[in-house]
């Protein structure tokens, strides 16, 4: 059976190191049969505003959000796996990825039923830290994204990959190609495993 | 001396508590002969989306960013205190809280510089947090505002304060003005505590 991925990306440049990541994300993706909805938050104009309109309300969970939001929730159903490719800023991701999960992971929704609507769904993180290494917080980014938000929604199988040293300005150029190589290579392992159920991915290179 | 506090709210509505929290902050620092600015980051209409005009620059600390955020950057360096009141979504500040950090707190402004230019400011984190107690999630919050920014940022002086138990559905209507009262007598006594130096804050209530 071809699986349906919902493909995240937030970042302001589509020449982005974290936008080719997602491009070849799409590509290995659609080469193994399966096929692609990229939601590119920046390309589609994503409000990450939360208004009234989409607050929770705790009283009612069958509330009517805003179509827009109704329809960004629509793409998350539609689809068997959802991958989130975003760069990491202040230990955290961006607002426009923020307010995504803000607005559309709502209540009803994502949480707050006995049977998780999003409980079949597998769900795969892959953050690009400009840092080298793992640190007490990039284990709370970790915490907040798996444990917060998927785990908190039900979902059975969430896998969070790092992709270290993603910042190169501090590289000469003339090793900045090779480097971006290694890190496409480790993003493609990671989803990799990530579609064919492996239980683990291979732990991040020192 | 009169101080200038900054008080950012990150609240879509007026009449939440977050806003009346932030509400009373400003009242109290006013009635204590202090001067405030109040960055309602809703009712300005702030985009937290950063563009590329607002993407740091690794190779030129000098960089000029938009001019909407180097208005806001003026604003932090008018004020002697920055006080930040907000809700906690997701185990995380609102995506339009995050922008603002994400756009204004920015290389060469607010780090990237031997000597850091918000050093002699103090910072207070105010969180109101729909649950009742801490978690390894709420310490992951703390750790990435406090260590992960402040500090990063190299502000002499920080305080975080959690207001837990601030979503009232689950309470009877008749109890929740009496429990809305608690969680401003907490707040007042944070920033009392904050204003007047302090060392430490009174820890919060169990």
């Amino acid at each position: 059976m071809s699986r349906r991925t919902l493909l995240v990306l937030a970042h302001p440049r589509s020449d982005s190191l974290t936008a080719q990541v997602a491009g070849r994300t799409r590509r290995l993706l659609e080469a193994a049969g399966g096929s692609v909805d990229l939601l590119d938050l920046y390309a589609e104009d994503f409000d990450p505003r939360l208004t009234p309109a989409d607050e929770p309300d705790w009283t009612d969970r069958e509330k009517q959000y805003s179509p827009e939001v109704r329809a960004h929730m629509r793409r998350i159903e539609d689809a068997d796996d959802v991958i989130v490719v975003f760069p990491v800023w202040w230990f955290a991701p961006p607002a426009v990825l923020k307010g995504w999960i803000d607005r559309v992971w709502n209540y009803g929704f994502a949480y707050g039923r006995s049977r998780p609507r999003l409980a079949g769904k597998r769900l795969l993180w892959v953050a690009l830290a400009g840092g080298s290494e793992a640190s007490a917080l990039t284990d709370a980014l970790e915490l907040q994204l798996t444990r917060g938000v998927s785990e908190f929604c039900g979902i059975g199988r969430t896998e969070f990959r790092f992709l270290f040293g993603t910042e190169f300005s501090g590289i000469p150029e003339n090793l900045r190609g090779e480097r971006a190589r290694e890190v496409f290579a480790e993003a493609e392992a990671a989803v990799s495993a990530f579609t064919a159920g492996a239980d683990a991915l291979a732990p991040t290179p020192a």
